[in-house]
């Protein structure tokens, strides 16, 4: 019996915990994954319930892995996860609260759980199987409802004091610009992810006179894939939202530049998949406005993970090298 | 004979070179300074001279020492340093292009000779010596001609791709703002430094019709050093100049928490030493515009140890845990 489970090769859960959709993994140690799935988070229904959904998924898939494989820990990646205290904190698109999402787990798995930044984990993700492998130095940033970042440098995640440093989606770009989630006023994010350029074609709304189909929309008619359809078709404000978006996004990233001293800038989420439509005015403003030793050295690339399986990799990096107490350090 | 320089005390000389004076002390293995001085440095006579010059202070006062300890290391700290290479690459106030000064050392010295960042190495000093012992997370700015930082994130000093990381004073604020030395505008320098500061007056000269000595004094006569006398002494342009850069950096450093999750922010240097005309308005500023999660957590604190010495002790540090490769990891 002893003998038997030795024999089994441990493996490993990553979850992508996200406002709308939840993604999950299970990796063995040749980092095969071997089984995929995602679910409806509904964070209304409150986190008990959410926990209960997926402790039921985990097990079920366990159980028919269970003859070959041990399962070895689960991470967990989230937004606004504190690493350090294995709590999320009040994450506005799952109004949770405050809530320790590693107790919580535990209730169903007396296993290694750990939990991450839902970027951060991104971040892991790239470093360990996509664009950012064999670098020391990049930053992904998740380009979703909200900004998110990841930041390794000097081969390490970026962590601070409270496990919260990178949060470059609430660098203030201009006091008096836009209203933010946070209470504060001209945030990055409010300029630059899915509601920052719906926000920029109400501006340009607001602020031209070209015609056009968005003037047939309503605010929460209209999605981020919509402005781009129409960018694509050539519409007038749909094009110049996206490059406005990304003249403001170019010159923060020379900034972001200025601080971290990356070898590159990774961007992922559903505006970065735009085709170049948000990427080349970011690259454009990016190179006019960098510090001069910089200009043609620092690389913006997107995602080499498909939609939303960075996150989940990461997780399963992440408690997997938690558990091997591998010389990677997180 | 062997047992003689066996029962020698290793000592470590460290030089803050500076575009006005330089800056050395020898330090034993118990961090005790045996000895210091300062020169000018005299950049305008040229790289080899000032080394020629430096090295012979440093033979001098070894022959004195070499009785009882022997030379172990050379530490060295310079504006645009980068400990990756040995280079200086062109700061604006030494004029010397592109040199390697460890290769210039080693031609008095062969021993093992380390250069880095003097905002760097003021973050060293300040871990090993003076405000920031025991801390993990902090950040040094230093406010001279210039605006240097040094970022010490997760036990770390921050170093990025190309050693660079952490050039605080060429984050862009206002791409339409103040021409900056370095090819650019509205760098956070042309603000908040001791030349930033003199700009705001003539700013306030300019835009205000307040009455005042400043009125009397030209560009060229002012220095930072008179602005902080009127302003102890009531002068409104001068009280205006500190409120505005004050505002400007506490916006900034309101950011800076954003990016890096600092313990504290330590400042350095004349203009902070400027009793509380810079430290108030900054602290003001500073909070209002703080994330949430942040507001009353993050101190800013003078540097404790007197003016220059942070560097040379960091210099000191530097080498010192080079040599000896200690855990603590630079």
């Amino acid at each position: 019996m002893n003998n038997k489970i030795a024999d089994k090769q441990e493996i490993v859960v990553g979850v992508d915990i996200g406002g709308t959709n939840t993604a999950l993994g299970i990796m063995d140690s040749n980092n095969k994954i071997l089984f995929e799935d995602s679910f409806f988070t509904l964070p209304e229904n409150g986190v008990e319930d959410f926990f209960f959904r997926l402790a039921n998924i985990i097990k079920k898939e366990y159980i028919n892995l269970s003859q070959s494989y041990i399962l070895a820990g689960i991470g967990l990646a989230a937004p606004s996860a504190n690493y350090l205290n294995g709590t999320i904190e009040s994450p506005a698109n799952l109004k949770w609260g405050n809530v320790n999402l590693i107790e919580m787990m535990k209730k169903y798995f007396d296993l290694p759980v750990a939990i991450l930044n839902d970027a951060n984990a991104a971040a892991l993700g790239e470093h360990a199987f996509g664009a950012a492998r064999y670098m020391k130095n990049f930053i992904v940033l998740t380009l979703g409802t909200g900004l998110g970042s990841g930041i390794f440098i000097d081969g390490h995640l970026l962590h601070g004091e409270n496990g919260l440093a990178g949060e470059l989606g609430h660098t203030i770009i201009d006091p008096e610009g836009r209203q933010c989630t946070c209470g504060r006023k001209g945030c990055l994010e409010t300029y630059v992810s899915a509601i920052g350029i719906k926000r920029s074609v109400f501006h340009f709304l607001c602020n031209s006179d070209e015609k056009g189909e968005l003037r047939n929309i309503s605010y929460n008619e209209l999605t981020s894939k919509k402005i781009s359809e129409l960018a694509r078709s050539h519409d007038p404000i749909a094009i110049k939202a996206f490059n406005y978006t990304g003249e403001i996004f170019g010159k923060a990233l020379a900034n972001v530049v200025t601080y971290f001293n990356p070898e590159a800038i990774i961007l992922f989420g559903g505006l970065a998949d735009s085709d170049d439509l948000l990427s080349d005015p970011t690259k454009f403003y990016f190179e006019k406005y960098l510090l001069n030793i910089y200009k043609d050295k620092v690389k913006i690339l997107k995602s080499e993970l498909q939609n939303g399986k960075a996150a989940v990799l990461g997780a399963c990096f992440f408690v997997h090298d938690i558990i091997t107490k591998s010389t990677i350090s997180v």
